[in-house]
């Protein structure tokens, strides 16, 4: 089987299909989006199955019991991966919108409008539920999508997608705008990546190596975030009590998501009276905590800081502690090691909130928050495909309107250039 | 010299002078602007003088009388450019502005805030006058700038250049904000595209070869377009006397530039009456025609087309023609070789008109009007940086709004993650 012909058919049955859905109006699709619902809970068992073969394919290969746990499908995850579907179709259509409308000295109209991206290529290493929500999105906003999900998932994946294509034959969405890659060879997503003739955009979802290895390769515009290294600042004059609650929250609620704290940089002004209690807090929930000279002064058993911890993503109970001299210090260290992902200050001095939030070169800035709320649901954006620290087209989470582009429609009555 | 040292310090001061430049009032930097017009008039001699070098030298090389125009700048070209900058100032800053906000159910405002992209590169090998266009759009949207001019046009670029910066130091824009890579070698090039912590976009502006290049070796988000292949399709019932205006002012106005018109597909069902006449107009314009079987049927003198005729740029008095059935005909035909970037349908046949608006999959699709509109000016942009036939981030005229980007900056009061 020659890698390059399969890839390029797949591409281009994509494309071919993607002028078609762009033109399927808003019922149309979300009439085919509940077929798709109805049919992944109809043939649950059989994706189960699937699964099952993947869940002993990875306990032979030694994989983590995280990893396990995140690989599973039982009937109550299949169940929100239909629910999840459902919640996309509720979602407003954002095809065809008109975002500008002018008309020039000459008469000619010029209107800005919605329209679908055309082709999304997804190339991810998540949990097999990416299969079905990122398919939902995509066609909802329009688009053909080509499927690209991990080794370890892949006979899930293959079940789900089979699924989701079935449900979509007699409906109004083309069943080729859904298309998924099994072969699970990195040469088919390097293949993928050179075919910017059919795909407009490649998203990849997964761990930094994944990322790099996608943006290096590929022709095709990319949005991405390589890692999240969150940080707040606890500002001199935090509400010591609300800092510790952000800051646990942020830290251990869910240590593994790049939207997690990593960094905390503590104000010296209340280093005195923050940083002991919140230690002693963390060292209760099993968080390492390595610090700066003067954090480690402070904290009896916090170990040193190596030089290449500021910049580490650890997505772990681990935190790296920093004493700083006001906000410019805090906002200078971010800008230097941070991520440009989510960043927050605790602070009831609205001027020292105002320069951070203008200062802090991030995709989200938070006050007074917890960075774990960087998330399309918790934005109200409905759903994300994924999240951008790039500062081209989307930045922060991709939701519905970042799976759109737009065109110009220009109406004449028979204008020339002079 | 060290070639990735010297881009790197370069990358590394504009990415510095960067976030300063995104705190500056409009005011301030329209201040700065103006300094920067009044100082090329002032020295607009040391730059004619510089330009006079690279006009000798493309003497010496052979270079075209119509490159050597394009090259050349005398003191109605540098008054052109200085009044350019302050049309630029003119602009209204987009820098600050609040596109959404909203209250979500648990308190959170969430504000999504334009920014500037922060560094720009733009690569390119056109006139000198884009050294002061581009220098002064990206500064206007708070942008710091790296620019890489062609080897022809190096002397004016580094005057220009040099003046540019002269005036930018005692104003609030950072003269680091400034940098121009004077290194002829490719490699600087290839440098600077590595350089994705520093540089936030690069646009190249230039040939499809040079695009290709940067696109291929950028790990940087690149906005562009390759080529302009533009269509007129002359609807069934198309105004004759309208679409011979139309195809005449998009072909001869200007022929070697993107927006021109490259193919003209003619519905069988006015061929007829408007074919003849035209191409007897074209004749006189001088303008070589070539075509399918029908249309040589059709045209006495003219040249058959070749199979690679249809998806090729001539940026020259030269046009191929098809005769097409209906509008989906048409519509097929240029989203199968179109390049994407404008495209015009001749009609009274208002529905014909929806179709091919909705369906040509193009930056910019006309009704009864000439593809030559498609420009930052005439689109009311004010000015243009390039153009995108890419999907994201921007398509069609990219001016200072396609400069920005935005940021979530969000207003808790101790929220946390349950």
């Amino acid at each position: 089987m020659n890698v390059h012909k399969v890839i390029t058919q797949q591409a281009r049955e994509a494309k071919s299909a993607a002028l078609k859905l762009a033109l399927v109006s808003a019922k149309d699709k979300g009439a085919a989006l509940k077929k798709m619902a109805a049919a992944l809970l109809s043939q649950s068992l059989a994706i189960i199955k699937a699964n099952a073969l993947d869940i002993s394919a990875g306990m032979r290969s030694g994989l983590s019991v995280a990893m396990l746990d995140r690989l599973m499908l039982d009937t109550d995850r299949v169940r929100a991966m239909a629910d999840g579907i459902l919640d996309i179709v509720k979602l407003r259509d954002p095809v065809g919108e008109v975002l500008e409308s002018r008309q020039r000295p000459n008469g000619l109209r010029i209107d800005k409008v919605r329209v679908p991206i055309g082709v999304v290529g997804i190339i991810y290493e998540s949990r097999p539920n990416v299969t079905s929500d990122c398919a939902a999105l995509c066609l909802k906003a329009g688009n053909a999508v080509i499927l690209r999900g991990g080794k370890e998932a892949v006979n899930s994946n293959k079940a789900i997608y089979k699924v989701l294509k079935g449900a979509l034959v007699g409906t109004k969405i083309p069943a080729e705008a859904l298309q998924f890659i099994d072969l699970v060879d990195r040469q088919a997503v390097v293949e993928l990546l050179k075919l910017d003739s059919f795909v407009d955009v490649i998203i990849p979802r997964g761990g930094e190596s994944l990322i790099r290895f996608v943006a290096e390769n590929s022709l095709i515009p990319v949005v991405k975030h390589y890692k999240g290294v969150c940080h707040i600042y606890v500002g001199a004059k935090a509400d010591v009590k609300m800092a510790e609650e952000i800051c646990f929250n942020a830290k251990v609620q869910r240590p593994g998501v790049c939207n997690a704290m990593e960094k905390m940089l503590v104000d010296r002004k209340v280093a005195r009276k923050f940083l002991p209690a919140m230690a002693a807090r963390f060292r209760g929930a099993a968080v390492e905590l390595r610090g700066d000279e003067e954090a480690c002064r402070l904290v009896g058993d916090m170990k040193k800081a190596l030089p290449e911890d500021w910049a580490e993503e650890y997505l772990d109970l681990i935190l790296t502690v920093k004493i700083v001299d006001g906000v410019s210090q805090a906002v200078d260290h971010i800008n230097r090691y941070g991520s440009r992902h989510s960043d927050a200050i605790i602070t009831n001095d609205k001027k020292a909130a105002e320069t951070f939030l203008k200062e802090v070169d991030a995709s989200c800035v938070y006050v007074n928050a917890s960075t774990r709320f960087t998330d399309g649901y918790e934005f109200g954006l409905g759903a994300e495909v994924g999240i951008s620290t790039d500062k081209l087209h989307v930045r922060g989470p991709m939701g519905l309107e970042g799976l759109t582009s737009y065109k110009y429609q220009i109406y004449g009555n028979g204008q020339v250039r002079k």
